[in-house]
């Protein structure tokens, strides 16, 4: 299969490397020609525009600054996208994807969407991730080639808000840890420990994340929330152990709050003696 | 120094075998005589009583059930504390704690209470914590007995409610992660993102939460908040995109939209350009 890379950025440039040193053909274009020269070094199709780039090639990965631009560079080409795929690795939201999916479909082009959760050095790893969605049967056709650039890349789905739903998923995992950290150094500071010997105790609580998140890929996935080594119940009453020393020494409680009220509300529901996790499914049935 | 370990369950016997190979006196005692034995031939001081144990000794260490059982082995002694430190390693909430602290004091006696978060297997590790509270003097006497037991331990304040605060402060972060999973897992599944799918992408946000944990250790205790490589508003524009798709796919949006709250807060009030962990500063001044 022919590919192409449109768009020698930090990122492109990777991407294009790891293309060639996996065998592929690759064609390569970049807005400002010095980029590109490079390349012909290492066996890449040096290409004057994107028309040529694309002309040449079945599927066609684009690394430029949004969706928005993409949209405009496969509006300005000379010929149809028919039997061509399509995939944007470039940034924008939901809306953005959506119009350029549309533009794409309308002009017969399979698309992919990715998104890269990894710096250019870590393109080619085999833990490195590019999340993709895509139309059905284009995963099935090019994704080893997104295999070759992130060992473990996966699709999610066919429409963008899957890729908007999974960045947000992921996203609200390492804030709620932030916010935790933020949260917790309030309600220390009220009792007066210094901030040092509260960070000093953080590394043994990433530990404990680590079981948490264990119990989470246990659990989840399979739907078997009983035989809780520590319920619900148990966590409930942790909780609101907690939640009773924030408002006793007067520091911000809402946080702590709103997570005790999920869970007593599923005890009250009679999940008392299943696993934290089964809110997952106490909350999607609610 | 004459120490007593006052119960032989699984953890006071680690602790009372951890103090005798450090090659201390120790002397100990437990409700059903059978736990003791074991302790004669590791050159333990066996007592037949509470009593006999604690008027052996200027240090004692209890690990029974709780701090109200604690209490009433202290009211059942034939003779004052003067002079002794009890170091209360039980469970209790702040009030039984209060309780257990005057009671110590109107005796004359020095106290100090302890948190073990370790199993007994990590007793005297070095990397194994026990956090505690204690009166004036009591850590600078006694401080390195606990440092005995666990080579990260820490005195975290003079009252009881310190040792919860801390308590709070610690779990808050472990919920925020697994509260981050779990809402995270809803917004993925109305998005038809397999659960699996989603499971297998978190190792990666484990690696970030560390970053997230050292960016918290080299800001939050040295307050310097500036020069940030990504800005609250960064981050507060972030929690919008998320924000924006659960409320797209119809999913729980309390948790992401607390945050976003805080943040855009923090941005208003002329904060944008800082650290994200600026809003410990921003939060405890408003």
């Amino acid at each position: 299969m022919k590919l192409a890379v449109l768009g020698l950025g930090n990122m492109g440039s990777a991407l294009a490397h790891c293309l060639l040193k996996s065998g592929h053909d690759v064609s390569v274009w970049n807005r400002t020609p010095e980029k590109a020269e490079v390349f012909a070094e290492v066996g890449a199709t040096i290409c004057s525009s994107p028309n040529d780039a694309i002309a040449a090639s079945d599927f066609v990965i684009i690394c430029i600054k949004s969706h928005t631009e993409t949209v405009e560079l496969v509006n300005g080409l000379s010929f149809s996208l028919e039997g061509k795929t399509i995939c944007d690795m470039s940034t924008g939201d939901t809306s953005d994807a959506d119009r350029l999916v549309a533009i794409l479909e309308k002009q017969g082009a399979g698309y992919m969407l990715g998104m890269i959760n990894a710096y250019p050095s870590g393109i080619g790893g085999d833990e490195t991730t590019i999340l993709t969605v895509g139309s059905a049967g284009t995963w099935d056709r090019y994704g080893s080639v997104i295999g070759n650039l992130g060992g473990k890349s996966a699709h999610v789905g066919e429409k963008p808000a899957a890729l908007a739903a999974l960045f947000a998923g992921l996203f609200t995992v390492r804030q709620g840890f932030m916010f935790g950290m933020i949260y917790g150094a309030l309600v220390c500071q009220k009792a007066g420990i210094p901030m040092q010997v509260y960070a000093d105790q953080l590394p043994a609580t990433i530990k404990l994340v680590k079981d948490y998140h264990d119990l989470f890929a246990r659990t989840v996935p399979t739907e078997d929330y009983d035989n809780a080594e520590a319920s619900l119940k148990v966590y409930a009453m942790a909780q609101e152990d907690a939640l009773k020393t924030y408002l006793s020494l007067n520091a911000p409680a809402d946080f702590i709050r709103l997570m005790h009220d999920r869970t007593k509300t599923a005890w009250d529901d009679g999940h008392g003696d299943r696993q934290l996790t089964s809110l997952v499914q106490h909350m999607t049935d609610a």
